[in-house]
């Protein structure tokens, strides 16, 4: 173990730029915009060739990830491969090696090799945190999405696609629906509005899939997706999972659409000009209608797309700060 | 869904340039013609350095294999980063998926990541087509082998392989012997044959492992090897597999190998300087002896190294042809 | 079969460089110093941009381990890619196939695609020489770890460590501790610690989980670890696994460390300098404590950093040689 700040763990170098990001919670509002406009810059159109560049030539990117993830993970590999990272993807499960220490063997095994960005996508809450404070100084540490806690990278590509298509946050309205209590894309998300200083963050869900009672501060909590929706600029959709049902006492997908799924009618409530969200993987017919997910106001492609340049933009504000520490 | 051909979907663009390639029928002779010299232009001795090119630079390949398949994923792999492509492999089961919705999502998600070319095999008849219909403008499909349908690359492969040897198809007598009926192999070498304006095809077999009456027409069918090779320039030889020995009621590999295995006495009855081809990978002692797989008519690596510059000739040819569409 | 050196299977081309590297049993001190000291220069410090080259740059490497080894493969898959070298991972059991011809088409038909270098890990002996027998001239096959009996890359970083710890070979007492029989780790060490001229070996280690007599000639034999390490300059411990302490008569790992476990009072017996060395992974608390592997006389990053180093000037070795013979 080495000295550790003070205050705790920080994923910021002295400068206030990124060291690691673990997650969106308490960054700075520069910060973020900073990320959002880099990002910005490697946004192509469809059919251009995709941004390059050579930020990471000489870098090594390991991408760890335990659960299954095809799209995040090709996603991060794409994104450094098109910044000239060398890229290696290791099957490994960190967090269910039987001691803490043989899963830090396995990280320092991979820093001696010289591995500059470990991105790290596990079940277990802490331990991308965990690794990050472990590396060495010059290495660096990104979520790839940890638990139910934090999904730093998705949180910043919903940002930056609500900026793109309405401007700016201070008088916008979002709303979030669905499993809450346990979504990652949830939480990146409000805090990421939290630090641009969204109008209004509503969520949405059966009771029993709300989050506890201190978490999302500020936010409004609705059990009617017609309420929390009505005037709403974005309509963010989670992915429910079979088994969040039945804790929600919702009998099977049909009753779950019924209840929350996200049709022409009830979208009609937001605002005209509203987009909507989703993650992805959709269930389509369970928490969305397929004629929304592949209507004029879904802007969910778009949001793959920028998956790609923020997770450059991150990859990129990593190597810069580390070239700008010396 | 998108516009239409009022004639149904076609694998080229106006110009009658490749946009996709899903399978060899009905292509126009000079097309293929181009593509065999193309690929041939690519081809290297072995022990020197192979051929690489800037072709595809900038652009990303997605490798979506869903049967298990080393060689054909290889091989693509490697012609698409000859032509420095940004390549990933995307383990994934399209057909698998519970909607074609959910497949058209994992494919939407991807080409919103800029993949510009995606390589398909699946078991699934369809597939590879109903993807093609669906991808944007500037994306393309190449199979990587459809069901028992369709393999479009391993048909030019296989031309080329003639070409090389044989100097032309006008003369050539090609007999293709096994599981006819179930082989991918064997329809795309017919159709590409039948564009080449080949001599004389012959198919031989079990009559239970024959195709259907109205396939391959044009083609002589055999129960017999010895008659069915008497004269042969090309001996093609398939793949058996083991359930559908049963099938065509033999008893076993060795039952097969008595009446459909090729040995250096049988391969007597074919012309003194015919080639024996076999797709791979290779069942010895079963559809083809060791002595002919190793001896000196066998053309079966010169097939691989073909495969390769094949893949890379339809690369090239597709990232060509967009760039001429603008 | 093509034509054999009269004296059966040689690793070397006719000027006496790498044309394989199955085993460094037999190899010339001068090759092996040749290659320590290509592989020093592959050397950086943690933090530094890792070295970079071209020597590979139009070559083919695939890796092919049928064993897990997430270690290994990486470090391979690294060093080929930071010489440039275009890498495929395939992941094929060469030796579970039915039939050796059967493994021979695996590698003629990656060989048929201008694979250039095959690095092989196969629990099965033989597999790896057997392939380099039949592979064509100008290709190269480089083991990564085979059964029991060799693994070259992990005994030249090992020695490359002592190297740069020590500073020399001669006047060195190097004491190996656990499942010296079963261990290709410890083989490879005798054996380059032998081409180099080691002052001392001793092996270290229960009776039943002893070489067979005439293995490791010069090798002085301990069954007690404290009168093993006695006044060592370098002391490395083997992984131990759990099937094997029931053969020693051992009833647990805990057992095993009371007997064989490297603890901070036990080091002491060694020299103050002594390093600690362990080939990964590690059983913290089995084999040895968490206090030692972490501690001030641990070198065991420093093998895993050689190890990519290594590896890179064994390709390059490779590479150059080939250049060489035209």
């Amino acid at each position: 173990m080495k000295a550790q700040d003070p205050q705790g763990f920080s994923q910021l170098d002295a400068a206030g730029r990124l060291r690691h990001l673990i997650t969106l919670a308490g960054l700075d509002g520069d910060l973020v915009r900073e990320l959002l406009a880099r990002a910005q810059h490697y946004v192509t159109r469809p059919g251009q060739v995709p941004a390059h560049g050579k930020d990471l030539a000489g870098f090594t990117v390991a991408n760890l990830f335990t659960e299954p993830s095809t799209r995040t993970r090709a996603s991060f590999e794409l994104a450094a491969k098109r910044l000239s990272a060398d890229v290696v993807n290791v099957d490994v499960m960190l967090s269910s090696r039987v001691k803490g220490e043989s899963m830090l063997d396995t990280i320092y095994t991979l820093q001696a090799m010289d591995v500059d960005v470990f991105v790290i996508r596990d079940a277990q809450p802490g331990v991308t945190q965990y690794v990050a404070e472990h590396v060495a100084d010059h290495v660096s540490v990104v979520s790839g999405g940890e638990a139910h806690l934090s999904h730093p990278t998705q949180g910043l590509l919903d940002a930056l696609t609500m900026l793109q298509f309405k401007g700016g946050f201070r008088d916008l309205v979002v709303s979030i629906v669905g499993d809450i209590r346990h979504s990652r894309v949830a939480r990146s998300a409000a805090q990421v509005l939290g630090i641009l200083g969204v109008g209004e963050l509503r969520l949405i869900g059966p009771d029993e899939l709300m989050p506890d009672a201190h978490e999302f501060p500020g936010a409004q909590r609705f059990s009617s997706l017609d309420a929390g929706i009505d005037h709403a600029d974005v309509v963010m959709i989670l992915r429910i999972q079979n088994e969040r049902m039945e804790q929600a006492r919702i009998p099977d997908a049909a009753g779950y659409f019924e209840r929350f799924g996200l049709t022409p009618e009830r979208l009609r409530r937001a605002r005209p000009e509203a987009i909507v969200m989703h993650p992805g993987p959709m269930n389509r017919g369970v928490e969305i209608a397929s004629e929304v997910a592949d209507g004029p106001q879904s802007v969910i492609r778009r949001q793959v797309a920028n998956g790609v340049a923020v997770r450059m933009a991150v990859l990129s504000h990593l190597a810069a700060a580390r070239r700008s520490r010396g």
